[in-house]
């Protein structure tokens, strides 16, 4: 088994290896005393797994129930967040009882947020069964939902007692939650690790998953840390994410987060090579995007992506953030006054 | 001016003065830069104050816009909520921005739960209306929507960054709600101040009103401070309140909260002394219910509260704490074992 200790203000552990799930009861009993134990998850991922989960929570002592929700982005919504919450109480669950989000970022978010607003916050367990989730959502104590006018509008900042990651469930992913994946790891090595951007770069890793999670999720531990609420360093880690984020609002989620993303990190790095920002040439990107199976391009307008990137959670009163990859390896922020923002934007858009 | 700072995590200043209110524009500046500031408020509040406070607010350099919603605790809901927060996203509001609650509890408990997730969280200061909310809700940092299964059953701890209370507000009030602001107060007496008890018994106290909100203020705070998440001694502020909560929930708010509180706090006096746990009689807290225009009895049935009462978010697993009042100026905590809760309620409840 490997472990990275994340030291948040309540500290905890993310733990990761093959058949983990199996033993989620017996890795929750090491933080949590047995209680009520509700299971999160949506409709791909309960046929498979929750079954599992169940059983492995009520041997080590857990009252375990399942609630399960619609699979997909569109159901990140204040009606899914709310019939769970109704759910809880119909349950009676109480402070000294658990949540588990069992699925993707997708069910990490929505549960993260659940538990950290019941009753004005429950503990809860995060098994994220995404490679995706496992590197990106399952550290930072992000949670939110979905508003109708953008992503991630409401939520909070709550961390998880316990991170359980086995990778077996990364296994029965279609190619395309792979390459999500691929995604945030690309991002890793482009602003903090070149050696991983280049392990990552021909696309052929997938053996290396338990490792790999490790690694990233040290690498965004080293962002977190000394910054829970995202006032500082932690901005780098939204590299390919303010383009990211409009243009997979304006697909209407038919782009992944992943795609988005990889779109987002080429513009983005186009856009700072073409101001002068950076050396960096946008071009190794694309290929390495490429050969992980991810798109490079968009056919959204910059003015739309304005529209989209306006409301983003990072902008200030007058200016923007964005980051500026320096290289392999290397990132800083730059606040782009909000009347520079069109030309940040066709410069990273238009080819 | 009064005042009385509150050391929480983030520290922050109660203000409290005739005529505060038209100085809300200038008072805020001396806590946050002018920004863009969406003062929240109800339709009865709205007529009376809102003008005033935007007026103040943008002489002051702030862009203000007001959000009104339908008075009243049926409105405390997650609608309302959104509402708000849709609003916030099409203003475009970032997280360096501001929310006002004007108004009551709900106002104050709504906004800061608004705040407290609106992006992951704003900053937002309180300007309480009522004698209720500002010697209770504008100190602690809860926050809180309610469900149709319950009361504050989903909420955040948030705290201000600066509450302002103009007692000139309270003249507006129907007798009903100074009552309520009564029996909160009635309450800090009974488990902190016996002198204060003594001073409100009586029921001729509204000329002291900013007097008597900066002592409860600095009472609260005493049970507040170093006990944010409401784990320890801040529980003794739930006098009154497992039984109140109940009979307030049962009457579908038909009772208000200050009428509920002061049914519950004799009848959990009544069965404290029943139980053998004080020697305090419930008849001094009788009197002074009745001097203050408060109820002090319930029809409803043990077995009615009970089902409400092990829903509470004071429960633990097996045991629900409840106050014991040890005279006037004391009181401790009790942990009821589940099973022997009918048998409390019926000794509080029955005469």
């Amino acid at each position: 088994m490997r472990i990275v200790q994340i030291p948040t203000g309540a500290p905890y552990q993310v733990r990761i290896g093959e058949g983990l799930l199996s033993l989620l009861g017996e890795e929750t009993e090491r933080v949590h005393r047995p209680c009520r134990a509700v299971v999160i998850t949506e409709s791909n991922v309960a046929p498979l797994y929750l079954d599992r989960a169940l059983d492995s929570l009520r041997q080590a002592g857990f009252e375990a129930e399942g609630f399960v929700f619609p699979a997909g982005e569109e159901h990140k919504t204040v009606d899914t967040y709310i019939a769970i919450q109704r759910r809880l109480v119909q349950l009676g669950l109480t402070r000294e009882d658990l949540l588990v989000a069992l699925g993707g970022g997708v069910t990490g978010d929505m549960t993260g947020f659940a538990a950290a607003t019941y009753q004005r916050g429950i503990p809860f367990v995060q098994v994220p069964t995404t490679l995706l989730c496992a590197v990106d959502a399952s550290v930072g104590g992000k949670t939110a939902i979905d508003l109708p006018e953008g992503k991630n509008m409401v939520g909070a900042f709550h961390q998880p007692i316990l991170v359980l990651c086995d990778p077996d469930t990364f296994r029965t992913l279609p190619d395309q939650r792979w390459q999500d994946g691929a995604a945030e790891m690309l991002k890793h090595g482009v602003i903090a690790d070149g050696d991983l951007f280049g392990r990552l770069k021909e696309g052929r890793w997938r053996e290396d998953a338990a490792e790999l999670v490790e690694r990233n999720v040290a690498i965004k531990r080293s962002f977190v840390v000394g910054d829970e609420k995202d006032r500082g360093k932690r901005q780098l880690l939204n590299f390919g994410h303010t383009i990211g984020h409009a243009v997979e609002a304006l697909s209407h989620f038919s782009l992944s987060h992943g795609q988005a993303v990889a779109i987002g990190m080429i513009a983005e790095t186009r856009a700072a090579r073409r101001m002068g920002w950076t050396e960096l040439n946008e071009e190794i990107l694309l290929e390495a995007a490429e050969k992980n199976g991810l798109p490079t391009r968009t056919e959204f307008t910059p003015g739309q992506v304005l529209e989209i990137a306006l409301r983003d959670k990072k902008r200030r009163s007058d200016t923007l953030g964005v980051v500026v990859p320096l290289g392999l390896g290397a990132a800083r922020l730059e606040q782009v006054p909000v009347n520079l923002l069109p030309e940040y934007l066709e410069k990273g858009l238009i080819l």
